[in-house]
């Protein structure tokens, strides 16, 4: 557990005035990472309400010293890997030497303001890229609500698998097909079942959004070393969201080993990394395990994740469809859901995957599942808020869906809110679904 | 398809003269690439014999020019990725000068004689790395026997899954556990069922081995951008051994979104890639697909792989345990299969998993699956050796085996064969099993 320090003081703000309004993701106590492109160049920024502080402008201004400047030269490359690696505390010291240069009363804030349009350029000036080289993608399966509903749709006697609560079910994604917020997703081709049950080839009819929240690994560990429970969020850099679109009529027909080209298609992440730091002050305990759940097996059990091994963290996904776009419709929100519905913690994922020696690398991704809950809003996927297609899900001016139609949009967001705690927000992740390409054809893929 | 060319030439020798032994797995003919450490550093070569050409030395000595120049100089690095990322009459073209040189009456070949001591060091004197950097791994499922056997164990009324002849079933496997031949592969521990049925965390008691063939991505193809199963091969650099160590007691209890912690303890790859080229004397029919078996959708079926699409190789497995060594023995060997007992050819497995616009990456690797074929001695894995476990594998010595004891070790290896070509080899893919380490406990790895 890492302990509050004065880049938490709730009484701080910032002399950048976009990040002290109340509804901003990124005020002076959260201080993401993530990187972007610069001109010719991908740089590592950190973001402070609608700016960023571009480390390598940072590090050749000679601003920060002492650990804050190991932090800050382990940014100067094109991703983040590098400064994700170091230790926690070095990583720290840069944070509270920004949250220093960048409160309202700053005694060293001068220099930086001179420079600030060389080292401080406008969000809306940039384009988002991936933070880091992702080794390898695990996706969970963590929701209790999600695993049942879907058992319930697939007409199980037990909509349960047998596993489910002695350890936190996940496979192996694909890392290739990540990419950040806000390009388009293709339709992909695919295998599936027609309506007269032949095997067909062609664009997935059956499109579908599943809301989570990723941890991005900062430490690993070496092969045969598994993490214990207690030291797992040690090896956690921070936290973004992610959409882990799948194309739910190839997922059904292919699925033996898991899901395969139903999701390697792509898999959308939020730009900023919110450091696990930064999430100190939203801790909350672990979800209590029901009456007649199996005891945890010891390698799950910390008696420190049990009580603070959750977040306050609250998630919503937007969506806006062409017809709601013309009409000048806001996107319409369609799931509002908490972290606290996961029948299992980061920490017991990072304990579980560790626990046959297998090794994280730094920059490995780990999806916490659906983020469904027991109630209807809280239903974070097409595919359970649609109860599998048989309660359409209707939109304003009349349009339905069951499944995601070219043109419709997700848009996930999440905050981080407690008592005496400045609220912090995890930014955005879009992605459009575009018309699937024809065979041998080209698609004019229209970035963030 | 890659035509044959002078490299091909039956009647070709090396004046490197363990290349020309009749066992020999490296001839001139083969040329694999791979890395190695040398000193301090890594450093990538080409195999010839019982030597290696360290590309490093050779493109400091200036003894190729052109196309060949511009490959070796890809190859400085401590990996082969940006060499597999070339045009493949690149690599061709360095493979065609190693060749030149190489060969007995080769007019070039006095200077690297000359500098044989700097350039060539021998295989006994170095330790062999992973040849590359892996993005993701596939691991496919394309034996029907290997898939029926298992079918019929778990007691299924219709043994094969449906899809198995639709397209190449496959998960995605663990990129960051994958080592190279040689070195222990540490005992896992994870949850299973035990005798009395309860959920148990241990050591796991049901290790098995899986003999796969597997690729090697070189120029890897673009989001949203298939390649058409008549390319496919132009995307491989080439192959190597795998051996996709099983805990299948713990793969038993996780298993509902595909394998995970039963096998992402540790994979081991043979150290030379052997190359698309040097394959090409040894390409056969892919296997003829049964009457009543469904008709190849169009972007699985090309005339080219239905002629051509098979590789002439044979694999073996052999075992060596404790007992055996102490007595003196060799290993025994346990399985002989042939690839064509393979229901998919790789470029069915490249067509598919791009058919949905996945990227492949230069490094990605591709397993085959378990090469299990019909008759007995073919199947390549203990599970199917002992029929789950029903008719215990007799050892010379009058021991048995279910399962893999610590101490047992797998040796794989390969050759294509085929009339009028000179037979080459994949050299071997070894590990052997060391007992688990104890909770909190550190293991003294045995390196390579």
């Amino acid at each position: 557990m890492i302990e509050l320090n004065p880049t938490h003081d709730p009484a701080r703000r910032s002399w950048v005035e976009s990040a002290n309004l109340p509804d901003s993701h990124f005020p002076i106590q959260n201080l993401p990472f993530g990187a972007f492109e610069r001109g010719e160049e991908v740089r590592t920024g950190v973001a402070i309400g609608e700016q960023i502080v571009d480390l390598h402008a940072l590090a050749q201004a000679r601003l920060v010293e002492g650990d804050a400047a190991v932090a800050c030269n382990a940014a100067l490359g094109s991703t983040l890997n590098e400064v994700m690696a170091l230790e926690p505390r070095v990583i720290s010291a840069l944070r509270r030497a920004l949250s220093d240069l960048l409160k309202s009363d700053a005694p060293g804030a001068g220099r930086l303001r001179e420079l600030e349009a060389g080292i401080m350029p406008r969000m809306s000036d940039v384009s988002m890229r991936l933070a880091c080289e992702i080794g390898d993608y695990t996706d969970f399966l963590t929701s209790l609500h999600h695993t049942e509903r879907h058992g319930r749709f697939k007409g199980l006697a037990d909509p349960l698998p047998a596993a489910f609560k002695s350890l936190p079910i996940a496979y192996h994604g694909r890392a290739s097909s990540i990419r950040v917020s806000g390009g388009d997703v293709v339709r992909p081709h695919g295998q599936y079942r027609d309506a007269s049950g032949n095997v067909a080839f062609g664009p997935a009819p059956a499109l579908d959004f599943e809301l989570e929240l990723a941890a991005f690994i900062g430490r690993g560990n070496g092969l045969t070393q598994p993490i214990p429970v207690e030291r797992a969020l040690d090896h956690v850099f921070g936290y973004c969201l992610l959409n882990d679109w799948s194309a739910k009529s190839i997922q059904w027909f292919e699925q033996v080993l898991g899901p395969f080209l139903g999701k390697s298609f792509h898999t959308s992440v939020s730009p900023w990394i919110i450091t696990e730091e930064a999430l100190a002050p939203f801790r909350m305990a672990a979800p209590a395990r029901a009456e007649g759940d199996p005891e945890l097996l010891p390698h799950l059990h910390g008696d420190v994740d049990r009580k603070a091994g959750g977040l306050r963290i609250a998630l919503d996904a937007h969506l806006s469809t062409a017809s709601l776009r013309e009409r000048g419709d806001a996107p319409v929100r369609i799931t509002h859901t908490h972290l606290s519905n996961l029948y299992w913690t980061f920490a017991q994922m990072i304990a579980h995957h560790t626990s046959n020696g297998c090794n994280l690398r730094t920059g490995d991704l780990l999806g916490s599942g659906t983020i469904s809950g027991a109630d209807d809003l809280s239903r974070a996927c097409l595919t359970e808020l649609t109860n599998a297609g048989r309660d359409p899900l209707a939109l304003p001016g009349g349009e339905t869906r069951v499944a995601l139609e070219d043109g419709d949009e997700i848009i996930l967001s999440a905050r981080a809110s407690a008592p005496e705690a400045v609220s912090i927000g995890f930014g955005e992740c879009r992605g459009r679904i575009a018309p699937a390409v024809k065979p041998g054809g080209t698609h004019g893929l229209r970035r963030a």
